[in-house]
């Protein structure tokens, strides 16, 4: 149940941080698609650890096999599997610390659940399992390129700097991925400076979704919003999640808050392209609040695992601000939303996957 | 797919606004549970039209029906039907507009994605289905009472009127359902002052879960967060939701925002109750925006089914804000998530069921 | 998740014998699609009870009710909810007997899985239940032959009078649903005898899907018979399935049981229409097992709720022979798998549903 | 949708015949199980080829490597993956006839489904897939055995040759795994005999399971004979399925055909420990057919893939019997099916997983 998601357009995934390796089953891929190796091997290296001073330090390249599914480099209908080696894996760090929940991380709910756990790295728990989903977004995407579909997000706040504009072909010419390159400077100094005092930063991320059709999500519990409120919480980091003018529509009246139209179509899109829990054709907009990572290395008071007061700091190599390489997780786990959600369309409305919408 | 909400605790619902009437089916209730008529006719009674001047003049008593599922005023583990007639629906109103797309609801995208719809007052899209919900997520409140959970929601904001404290039993006193009373006229005046303009207006609903046991939440992808923002976002007027202090986390260090911990467990619960997509044992807080209803006697500029530019002024029966109703909504939708991810648990943990945590 | 059954095209049931009444939402039907009460109707009178001297006395004339999910006589794409109203209920019968185990019924089973019990009339595990299958199974068989799909089933053995022709026009006209007329007398005389002497007998029906497109069914775990089978065996009484000349191809060699093809297509249909677990556009062919009717009033030992040997006879008023009412069950249960297989079709090949094959 | 199965206790495969490998995730298996790779290398070693003169020749030692979710020899409620690498894939013979469709394959309905073909070994269709299920399966058995559950299964029949007692220490002594040694050796002569004509021979496997609590089975729709004939068809050799007495049940009164029951309990087991879709504490007996492999060294007429008339020899590897083959993959299968249905059940009894029942 836990570890698969979607419905139709489906992946499961399996993998610690520190064991053999990581990998994902994607299912329901369409038949006759193009894929290659390069395809995935591009978004994962968006994600991977060490691209720049501002990640963590551990060195994993990441090399993604594909080990069913494809033929000719297209896809057959078959589930396709890819597999990631750990190559890095140092556990030295966390033997010490093995007995101490790590505040901020599922150590201590892990150890509750399951009694047991694979503590090195954070075992099933860690961010490092997000590779298998951007392995899979990379296929997503790839599929909704066909369709006319986008996906674009960014890094749109850390700390207290706020992007104000968006500008999508900036967002890989910065290292932490902001659409504004006026504020880049100073978002990487507040990461920079977090670091230096063996701290971290939280931020905030937008995710950008154009060209869908009008319809795509299903009434009344699978509203293409519940499902990507579902898929943006799965990932760890994420604290909050709006669509459109979110909270500010708490202090909106009626009047001020509809997406008024005319024979041209929308006026606005306070709604943030989610009417009734469909998509209404205007470009989906989300933001999200992406907490500070966890593991600093300073000193925290914690319990250990027989529930006595401690304290730990974490050493390790960690991502001082997730933001950045949190940007492609937000894009795959749209994008494999967003596919999910137009093949079940597809059982409505049959002219989708034909392409004559 | 899309009518069906939860994995083992599951509803499935079914009715339009106007049509015969609305229903639910609530699969997999543990047997043996003590349930009456009275207990779900409590909780429908406080989401139901016609409560005071602040909600739809619509008059719908909502009795509810059992259908099956039940003997001798107890569950027997099989599905537990549900029914509540339609009585005061007026189609007239609606029979004038059915050319014309609504501004902010759900027209436009069902008239595209079926093709066909049941234009009277909204049809399936109308809020009026949840009812159901609530009358399903008595049952699960039942439930959740059994093993020691409790949950409660109140508004916390009304337009720029905002609540300061959080008074559990002041919430059934004042027409808004807020926690703090010393703010609750003022969020009256905001309902009354858009009301005489034909206007509506938004606000915040927080809710809170107490006594969840930890370990509640299916790593990775059924996260209880993730569980429980697809069901807040399955509500339709919920446009933004965070947990813990949500937005806030954004500016945060990762020393200011990680909870610590000592022998005597969390020293704070910054992180809203949910730790690694697992409960903590901490209160479950999470906010909901709440958007202002989109039915207003305004004039606004619209799209006709034809495509044409129109004008149209909702007439109906409308909530001038629908914070106050969407207060029991949300604890519905909260107690359907925990119950289900209580039995998710179970099949890892046997003494939940059973009550020796 | 017990209730449910489908994948997108899902039906969720509910209801005891002897309760308020019985029904069910049959959830993902496309929008558009022309149904009327009396399609509906249609099928529940081929299944009612006290259609002949050779079926229950009972006397429900299963008046169904549609509650949702259509208007002006087209589906919406809204959850289609009906109705049908328990009348003829008698419990006395029940009541005497409510503490023994009536043999070859579900008696025993759900006293230890569930505790508690709603005896009277098998309460959920009634055969009763059924026509919920068939009132939705006939909106499955109405989209089903608008893809020019179509189901037939008839008795092809009662007892040890088995059938030597296939002859659909004939199935309507005797009262043990054969098509074989020469032999309905006969198995009419065994049911008649059995009834006789307090007793029931068994048969086997057998079904033929017609016009699948070649391709229906998931691999791996879907299968097309897969899927079937799930479907045959959730029918209480079926008790053995085969697909094509199934247990003759045990002995078989490969030479003999392979279907050969030439440019015309298979040349023999030995599988029964399933190659691979996918249609192959052949007529689907299967065969059930029915056993005969647990209820008879002949003495039986068994045992007390309290462990006790007893004896008891099960008055009531029960079917001598089930398979002329499980023929349109059967029929249902498999026009249901066949829609959702062909639902799920869509989401590889566009051109099911626009019906350009 | 196509490549998982179970609800809790999951399976999710992916691979082909001669691509990179076949593989396995295992989800929802509780925590704190041990198991070891020899606990599931024993298994792979009965079901791999090459065993006896009576198997395929195909070279393939299915050495299986747990990429996740143990820890030192535990299970960590993490999913478990599995990896078998292909070594001895010749796709040689598979080129020559990549055009036509081999009889008794799923060539032909992958063809037309997909489009699109990894034709080499029958790809994602082949049989070879059955040592992922097998892998799986070996968890599951462990899992079962420490609540008590045993599994059992044998070949009962071969072409015209049956097997008249049931010996179960007798079945891993003989080539053809019958449960009988009387008829051990006519068994194998057939086999030989068909394998000397190019040709191959179908028989029957009985899988008989030991002690079920009562209570496994979630009616109506997954009932537990419902979720073994689902997993059972979807072996893809198995023509047809019986429970207990099967289609004998046909030919019998009721009074002749009902379990009774005394004190001591049930008195015969003609039901094959399924009653009213749940177990009922007795053994469960099912019995299936299974066709003769499809690939035979005789010439078969058949089409291509352009639709003409043509003729075919499958060269290749092959097994003259899969019967002996099937049985570690029936037994694995109906482990796999109980499992899923004891954690479904443990949601109704939190007994069941402490094993307090």
């Amino acid at each position: 149940m836990s570890s698969s998601f979607g419905n139709l357009f489906r992946i499961t995934t399996f993998g610690e941080s520190h064991g053999a390796g990581i990998g994902v089953i994607v299912d329901g891929v369409p038949s006759g698609m193009e894929i290659s190796l390069a395809d995935i091997q591009k978004e994962l290296d968006r994600r991977r650890p060490g691209q720049s001073l501002m990640t963590t330090k551990r060195k994993e390249d990441d090399q993604v096999e594909i080990l069913s599914g494809t033929f000719e480099d297209k896809t057959t209908g078959a589930p396709i599997a890819m597999l990631i080696r750990n190559r890095d894996a140092d556990s030295s760090k966390y033997d010490k610390i093995k007995h101490l929940h790590r505040p901020g991380h599922a150590d201590f709910t892990y150890h509750h659940k399951y009694a047991l756990r694979d503590h090195r790295g954070g075992g099933r728990s860690s961010g490092r399992e997000t590779a298998c989903r951007v392995a899979a977004g990379a296929i997503a995407l790839k599929f909704l390129e066909s369709k006319g579909i986008f996906i674009k997000a960014a890094t749109t706040q850390i700390q207290d700097v706020e992007a104000k504009q968006w500008l999508e072909d900036e967002i890989e010419n910065n290292p932490v991925r902001t659409a504004d390159p006026d504020v880049a400077e100073a978002m990487a100094e507040r990461v920079k400076s977090a670091m230096a005092e063996g701290d971290s930063v939280g931020g905030v991320v937008e995710c950008r979704i154009y060209g869908c059709p009008v319809g795509l999500g299903e009434p009344l519990y699978d509203k293409l919003d519940a499902m990507l409120a579902k898929a943006m919480f799965s990932i760890g980091t994420v604290r909050g999640l709006t669509f459109g003018n979110g909270f500010e529509s708490a202090s909106l009246k009626g009047s001020e808050n509809n997406d008024a139209m005319d024979e041209s179509g929308f006026l606005s899109n306070r709604c943030g392209g989610v009417l009734g829990g469909l998509s209404n054709g205007m470009p989906i907009v989300m933001q999200m609040a992406i907490k500070a990572t966890a593991s600093i290395a300073r000193y925290q008071k914690t319990q250990s695992v027989e529930g006595e007061t401690s304290e730990l700091r974490v050493e390790g190599r960690h991502d001082p601000c997730i933001c950045p390489r949190a940007v492609p997780v937000v894009e795959a786990m749209a994008a494999l939303t967003i596919a999910d959600a137009y093949l079940l369309a597809c059982t409505q409305d049959p002219h989708l996957l034909s392409g004559n919408t």
